[in-house]
């Protein structure tokens, strides 16, 4: 059912006010130029829109804003096009205007010393870790898409990946925003403070807000000093609670240098073995479950440590068997089976995805749960749990059963999506780990996030955005 | 001049239902027994109540606001009482009801496995810091006052402390919470979820709205591994500028196992050596400032670290002269240095306190300013910067000349404090790094804060507290 629009569709003389802004290059109209900005790679969302919008400074992109907010017009603000909620694309009724933020893709500054960075919403996170590093500086943020996610979308969704258990995700490396709000008004909050108890945090408000509440444009991010050493293991374990443990024992010894703690299952193996090049077993025996673990230091001796730390834990009968890279070309190797588990799947027909969260004593409960439920609904499908353990943060995916028509999978996804949300709930989880909700998950945060909750989000979106015209429809119904 | 109160004094009949909710042992009106409740320890403010509430339970609270809000009766919430701000304190026109929440301090669970612990706003900070210890974990806030500052202020505080460098402040530290809203509902966000991108990030919302927005009940806490191992120096140094480059150089070999790096000034040391009972100088030269270095780590050998690190930095000329603690009484006496540095002020007059913050490398220019300026002030005034350089989170106090009559110097403290927020505002700095503005900054905030914030901070308030009802009169205007 397509979703009605609740903001007029701008005519041609407005349309032309909004082109005149940017000029005509930047405002894209043709459907072939359009095209790129309306769908997303796994093509779960294609949308419509008069009109594509591409600013290339902050003066612009207030100007729209204001514009828009006059004329009652809805706006999509998208960064790199990256989101998997549906967040970033405009809806089917083609009455929301897109601003892609790409253009505004200046860094600003790299203070080194004062380990900070200013870039704009526009700059890949892969540019901003290069820039980082260009200065001896760490950015820790790491995702799959970081190629072509950008600054906007990653603060605007608190993007998470492998990187958080260490250094926090995106809210946490964030120190100042530039926001254009919905009225067109630029909020210079670009401070580069460690400590400033100066009223409400509004930079926690715009952050994680997927573009409802205001447009970032630029912000202000934490630097970090660069590990000199990194030690990464590949563990074989024979069960989710020996994983638990061995955590435990690795977060006890190393502290804060544990830096990397992520689990993959034995049927992902196999997948990423299967189908993917270059990838083998790095084991000689099979284990039911693996954990990639990574130790980093500023001093030699962290592969020792991370050695005596497995050793401790062989001992103690939690972990099975393990492998530690002796090459920066081994390391790579073991995060290649990490980073191809999400590639892998679509090798195998259908997958159901699943961005959940529980406390991280309650994953193999999780776990195990959901394979029972799963199996009850539609017997032979394959449960394939992977991620940040140590982030009690799991990629909950469920591979179609061997054989059976994609598309009818996939079109009964509400059947395992449902009970698996109920699950998570009852286990004190999130449905929405890192990815946001968007689109994808509206009816379901309903269902699971306290009414009072609800109304104080609504009561907050009304005092930013009035006339609710930035990104209508994401996150509320 | 006294405030002119914007809510009505609530009559008899009014003040017997809120004493019914609590039961009449908890309702204090005599001046005797309100006497503590209205008074902070330095005496700069000193107010009137009707009557002071201090429920047991979250059901009370929610009470005793859902009856606030249907009669209009604003409410001052205060849990430790050593706010240094004023926020805590009701106004002297006596219409505010004083809600204390003391009574609500039950741990109401440790998780040593998962790292949460579960509290209410009433537990002091010393007991839950005792009580991660007991569990075998680590809760890193820490303040002078945690012997008796409680939860609820230091989250509606966002407070600070020395371990905010490696651990961050009240704000990073917490997972979730429980609120009681100015209409009494009772938001349940007590998640111990690492990643929960369910929704914009009310959690901090409320941290570090000083009791504005809402009354925090109950939270969770972040717990983290403990240290195994514990190197401090005390360094001394030729400049400020020597002490950033030790910083950088600090934070460079050691990573995130550097967990203090706090400066003192050489007048600092006097004034300890000279007033503080067993306080004496570690070192046999003296030196224009000091820093007082802390290495954390989870094995041995963390003193050669610490030393190893000094020893370069004496090489390349940035450290004079350092002493190791051998012992956790030496520990104890380098700390000493530092936590007597507020108290040992007031043996020598007046004292003028700033608690603010500016990028790391402005620190040398933040200080050799304010030197000039005071001087040509007020001839003689003694400035003695201290603090948390690695925060860029500086206290500026300025002690009177010697010879001058105190009262006579603090009734002039607008002609000091004045251009010192003017001069901090330059250098994009803070004029409240971790105290909050409460009322004694209200005028200044007005100064140094961006319109467009304080509006969108104001429509916020108005939100979640339409009736103003909640601490009003506290951060704004």
């Amino acid at each position: 059912m397509m979703e009605q629009p609740r903001t007029p569709m701008p005519g041609a003389e407005l349309l032309a006010q909004f082109a005149a802004i940017v000029g005509p290059a930047n405002a894209l109209t043709a459907p072939h130029d359009q095209a790129p900005y309306l769908r997303e790679w796994r093509d779960h969302y294609v949308g419509r829109t008069p009109v594509v919008l591409r600013p290339s400074t902050v003066a612009e992109v207030s100007a729209i804003m204001a514009l828009a907010h006059a004329s009652g017009t809805a706006v999509v603000p998208q960064s790199g096009n990256t989101g998997l909620v549906g967040g970033q694309i405009p809806f089917e009724h083609g009455h929301e205007v897109l601003l892609n933020l790409s253009r505004l893709d200046r860094i600003r500054a790299v203070d080194a010393s004062g380990d900070t960075m200013t870039v704009e919403a526009g700059v890949t996170l892969a540019a901003v870790q290069q820039a980082a590093a260009t200065a001896g500086r760490l950015f820790p943020l790491s995702l799959a898409s970081e190629g072509s996610c950008r600054i906007g979308g990653v603060l605007g969704t608190n993007a998470g990946g492998v990187g958080v258990l260490a250094y926090g995700n995106a809210r946490d490396l964030t120190l100042g925003l530039e926001v254009v709000l919905a009225d067109g008004r630029m909020w210079d909050g670009l401070t580069a403070l460690r400590k400033d108890n100066t009223g409400y945090d509004l930079r926690h408000l715009f952050v994680g807000s997927e573009g409802t509440l205001g447009i970032i444009t630029a912000a202000v991010l934490k630097l970090f000093a660069r590990p000199t050493e990194l030690a990464t293991a590949f563990v074989g374990l024979p069960s989710l609670e020996a994983a638990r443990d061995l955590f435990r024992h690795a977060r006890a010894s190393c502290g804060p240098a544990l830096t990397a703690f992520e689990i993959l299952p034995r049927l992902g193996i196999d997948f990423v073995t299967r189908h993917m090049p270059n990838c083998r077993d790095p084991l000689t025996s099979s284990h039911p479950w693996y954990a990639l673990v990574e130790v980093s230091g500023f001093a030699a001796g962290t592969s020792e440590r991370l050695e005596t730390m497995l050793a401790d834990a062989m001992e103690q009968g939690f972990v099975a068997d393990a492998a530690v890279a002796g090459s920066l070309a081994q390391t790579q190797a073991f995060w290649a089976l990490r980073e191809n588990m999400s590639e892998s799947q679509k090798f195998e027909g259908g997958s159901l995805k699943h961005d959940v969260s529980v406390p991280i004593d309650r994953i193999p409960e999780l776990v195990r749960r959901t394979a029972v439920l799963v199996e009850q609904i539609m017997p032979g499908c394959r449960p394939l749990p992977f991620g940040h353990f140590g982030d009690g943060n799991i990629h909950l995916n469920i591979s179609q059963p061997p054989g059976m028509d994609k598309a009818t999978y996939l079109a009964r996804w509400r059947e395992i999506t449902g009970p698996i949300y109920a699950l998570v709930t009852e286990l004190n989880g999130s449905i929405s780990a890192e990815h946001g909700i968007g689109r994808a998950k509206r009816e379901d945060l309903l269902l699971v996030k306290p009414p009072v909750a609800l109304d104080m989000m609504r009561a907050v979106k009304k005092a930013l955005d009035p006339k609710g015209i930035l990104n209508p429809g994401r996150i509320f119904e």
